[in-house]
């Protein structure tokens, strides 16, 4: 087990420092480098490079809130383009759209919402959940199907990701009936910039993973075909990635093949830095799993 | 204590209807009447006649999800035109984009995904909460503030509505470090064609109804300014508005003036026929309620 710490930079976290590196083509256009990998792109990397389109249309105002629909899969092969459409400049918020295309095909669209801090009242909030292991004492997180890879296997799903995933509830078992849950820590696999820019493109990229596994069978685990179908964050804090965090979810509902996926992102301290919403497509492996 | 039954139509909710009749200016432009009233546009309304525009643009698919961010306060005064974008036309699933204009300027926005009926995997459903009376044994629902109107302005307040909204949880009282939930009956007062397209905008509509108030202080309640920022909807099943809808709601967290709240829709048997998320804006009452 190979835990990296936060004074080295993995070579594939620099690769998606540079792929948040968009090139300006006009004013509210942008050039994405997909990168290399196999099969679709993921779905985190386009919305941090949208996030990164849209936050440089902005000034001296904060992420707070995006919602994002997946459209069509991404591919490796050619660039990304991204257009920020101005929606609204207001007193207190600022409301960008970004749609993403790939050879003339909008493949992602995602709204965003920014603001100014302010000093809020009736403040309150729910605690971390009870049975979480420190990371010190966690292990690599296992997605659903990896029991039956090879050590060999799982040692390079991690190590090809810029993202440390430990098991926050080693032991935890559901039992029948329950609601689906799973609860991991997170830590970007080097230090990053002191720019929120990348901070907040870092959460967005890191609040896509596994949030699906967390609806599959997970009593009875079976082979399924999955696809994210919306995604919508709220940072309820600037946002931050210094260190780790712990991204608890839960299905309460799953239905004709849509299932809802309820996450929260706490910091260290117990603050709950950030509120995730996914619906996703689960399928029997012979239905295909995206139109 | 007046209960309207479903056979009767009241005038609101008459109006609601006739709102719902948009004008087609062009293929994908409708223009909406505000109707009347004092003050802002409520924005269940703007969301459900948004609803009518997307998906007099779609056909044989049925709404899934949307979400929404409210830009700027309606008015009264002027008609809404509603632009629809059609963003995809896929396989299995259809999207479209509602921007929502009064006297030029964006009021709000909505992203709107369409789908067709499938077999599901892995279903499951969190049940419905315990301490809930049956609608027969409850009374009017009291706004948080309400407790100060006299018993004239209460009943009015529950008669200018087109829907009965009843307290389902009489007698329950949130304790100190409890997340601030609040549990209601919603009925339409009186019947409603057999459109799905009415069904899913006055579920869109009724959605809207009260969730700021379920964040404000509830343990020492004091004078608010609040404004919706966001709503997400996610459509677990075809959309059906006959008879009593249960909508829970809950604030896990709320910081720097901004309240996440989570609502669900159960049907009488038990159902959970939708699921909400709202962000919204709380001042205390010097602060401007939108920007």
């Amino acid at each position: 087990m190979v835990m990296t710490t936060t004074t080295q930079m993995s070579p594939e976290l620099e690769q998606l420092l540079e792929q948040l590196q968009l090139e300006q083509l006009d004013q509210d256009m942008f050039l994405g480098d997909p990168g290399k990998g196999e099969g679709r792109l993921f779905g985190g990397m386009v919305l941090a490079q949208s996030v990164v389109a849209a936050y440089w249309t902005v000034e001296d105002r904060t992420i707070h809130s995006f919602h994002a629909y997946f459209l069509r899969p991404g591919s490796h092969e050619t660039p990304i383009r991204f257009l920020v459409q101005r929606i609204r400049d207001g007193r207190t918020f600022t409301t960008r759209d970004v749609i993403a295309y790939q050879s003339g095909e909008a493949i992602f669209q995602v709204s965003l919402s920014f603001t100014m801090p302010e000093e809020g009242v009736d403040d309150h909030q729910e605690p971390m959940p009870g049975h979480i292991s420190p990371p010190e004492d966690c292990r690599p997180w296992q997605f659903p199907g990896m029991d039956r890879a090879t050590e060999k296997e799982r040692e390079r799903w991690h190590r090809k990701r810029p993202i440390t995933v430990l098991d926050a509830a080693p032991g935890y078992n559901l039992r029948d009936g329950e609601t689906p849950e799973r609860h991991v820590w997170l830590r970007m696999r080097g230090p990053l910039p002191e720019d929120e820019v990348v901070h907040a493109a870092m959460i967005a990229y890191a609040s896509d993973t596994g949030l699906l596994s967390t609806a599959r069978g997970v009593i009875a685990p079976g082979r399924r075909t999955s696809a994210s179908l919306d995604h919508s964050v709220w940072f309820h804090h600037p946002p931050r990635f210094d260190d780790w965090l712990l991204y608890t979810s839960r299905s309460p509902v799953s239905h004709a093949a849509r299932a809802l996926i309820y996450g929260e992102l706490f910091r260290r301290d117990g603050i709950r830095a950030a509120s995730v919403v996914q619906e996703g497509l689960i399928r029997a492996p012979k239905g295909k799993p995206q139109g």
